[in-house]
């Protein structure tokens, strides 16, 4: 695998150079900042879900995110509608299945996105990408999962079951095509009292997969600037409200240097 | 009734402890901020509104808060199906009647929805909480109210007619379920220039009813928390933005010793 | 034409003085900022969409701010509906046709509600604009302009064909109803990096309506008033979160008489 601090600089770089437009149908609760952090960052937001526009927007653009977090049948059927024609113009697609696991409408959503488009990346935590298995998977529950290596393995078979990239975040993230394992150590405990930075993290990976055609190293990179802006935000802030903020401030800040430097990952 | 500092300080505490998941059906404009709040007080929120959900996610929670903000009817009707689950399961719902008295829509919805679900404690400015009388009813209308008695008087009324726990928020809050009368003094002026501050104070209801089940020392010591960080902010922000990023702060920094010490509560 | 710079602090001060309540039927994305900003500026605002309550709703307002961003067929159903009522009460409307050009759905509905109600003010950027022409237009094309006179031109004939005013915000914010044409050179770069700043224009002007019946002096005092305010954030604030929330804290700080000083404006 190339250096990882390297790529991770150089993708920053293009996406503040190519400002890509990053089409979102996502949650209510997390649209306004998941918009600012690609404005932040340097791409272009759209938010669209009209079923009728979908698939005209989603060939504007460089990347489709897809986020169930307040999800409806009919919000679905716009996303696989946009997802099939971002799958034919061969647009990445980023899905990250919020809520997975906690109910039957939201489990089976993402298995029915999964199966109707062609995702490069899912990004969620543990139980989440977990709850995606299919009914005869190999892939071991997460109460049978009592090390980083069970982690891993678990992660790789689920991935090739799959077919596509896992970005499984949380204290380590972990991000497994089936075939290559990358952890990234980036991160900040604050992450975790803001709503939608693992949604924020997914539209980072989105604008990142413009630039990097490989989904483990687009991901892994975006992860690693992700948590780095976390840990930025975390000199200047000590609470939630201020936090948010600052990281919003750190996107925007962080040079590609400061993201070679800083970046914590292992191939 | 027992000492309300006190009990302030244990409920906040708790809630800390426990982290309860509060099933929220809200407005757009407030989602983020609400979601943002219940994260930096200890709590963990969840949005879900699809009619094929809400059943199964409010069976997960330990609260659900119902916010008319931005309905439509079938918001209304999932906002109803998950209450009668909440309901059938004990979990405490708290109503938040945004605009009702303004348009019909929002004074027969919030009628419907009290009528069909048990609601612990509606929480509301007096003009909200007065359009929900029925035709029958004879409790005073805001034009016939000159005294902070007669206030009190309506309110204990209406609490009996409908058969809940009422907290009516102004510069000073009253809260009464019909027996009891409790005054909080907490609160600052900036509280009204952001918006969803009303919704927060509901949120913040919703989750200490999780740990305290009797909803007047539950609503009268969430107030007190809520107008206490209200003032905490001020102490650092003096205009509306960097105020509301203050008050979330706040809901995080502040200890069950200061909120002891800090609330001004009177049973 | 008056002074502008007077006239600008004058309508701040009304705006202050009236609290005049704002109806939106806005997107998602900017639901919470555009309320917030409104709170600071001084005014009220409120957000309702429901197809069954929105006539009601918009009866009780100063102004309707139509907002396009995250639509769908039914929202624009509820906008034409509110848009015909307030035509009817003589309350004025103001039109963001967000992304108009990128999609059929955006441009047709931003053409359908012009047809269907009276629009006081329009306020996008120039492509937005420039795509609401009508086949048998006379105004140029965006790729047809090569300098602000013959910017000028087009915006004076698209407006005489949609009779109304166009508010062309840019680096440079043009206003014209055909015969007249103001420039309004306040703002600041780092405005671009803020989801809604177009938007919270948007219902800048549309409080602005509600104290000054001409919409062209309206929309120039608003658009000087709101890029102060950028500048004044530049001040506190050089990342785009901390700008976002300084330019909250401007709106609310900023008096009639620092407007008289700072707006720049030419008729």
């Amino acid at each position: 695998m190339p250096d990882l601090s390297e790529r991770a600089a150089r993708n920053l770089e293009m996406v503040r150079e190519k400002k890509p437009l990053i089409h979102n149908i996502t949650n209510f609760v997390v649209m306004n900042y998941t918009a600012n952090a690609l404005l932040a960052m340097g791409a272009s937001p759209v938010m669209a879900h009209a079923h009728n526009e979908v698939e005209e927007m989603v060939s504007l653009a460089g990347a489709l995110v897809i986020n169930i977090g307040t999800l409806t049948d009919e919000w679905v059927n716009a996303m696989i509608a946009a997802g099939k024609k971002a799958t034919e113009r061969g647009i990445p697609i980023i899905l990250d299945p919020v809520g997975s696991g906690a109910t039957s409408l939201r489990t089976n959503s993402a298995k029915r996105i999964i199966d109707e488009t062609r995702i490069s990346v899912i990004r969620g935590n543990a139980s989440e990408i977990l709850s995606l298995r299919h009914e005869e998977s190999t892939t071991k529950g997460v109460d049978a999962i009592h090390s980083v290596d069970e982690a891993a393995d678990a992660a790789k078979t689920l991935a090739q079951e799959l077919h596509t990239t896992l970005a499984i975040t949380g204290p380590t993230d972990l991000i497994t095509d089936g075939e290559r394992v990358v952890r990234v150590y980036n991160g900040h405990r604050l992450m975790g009292y803001v709503t939608g930075t693992g949604c924020t993290a997914t539209v980072t990976i989105g604008a990142f997969l413009t630039v990097d055609k490989d989904p483990v190293t687009a991901a892994a990179t975006a992860l690693a600037f992700f948590g780095l802006a976390g840990e930025e935000a975390a000199r200047s802030a000590s609470a939630p409200g201020s936090y948010m903020i600052a990281m919003l401030d750190a996107l925007y800040t962080i040079t590609p240097e400061q993201l070679k430097n800083g970046s914590r990952l292992a191939g």
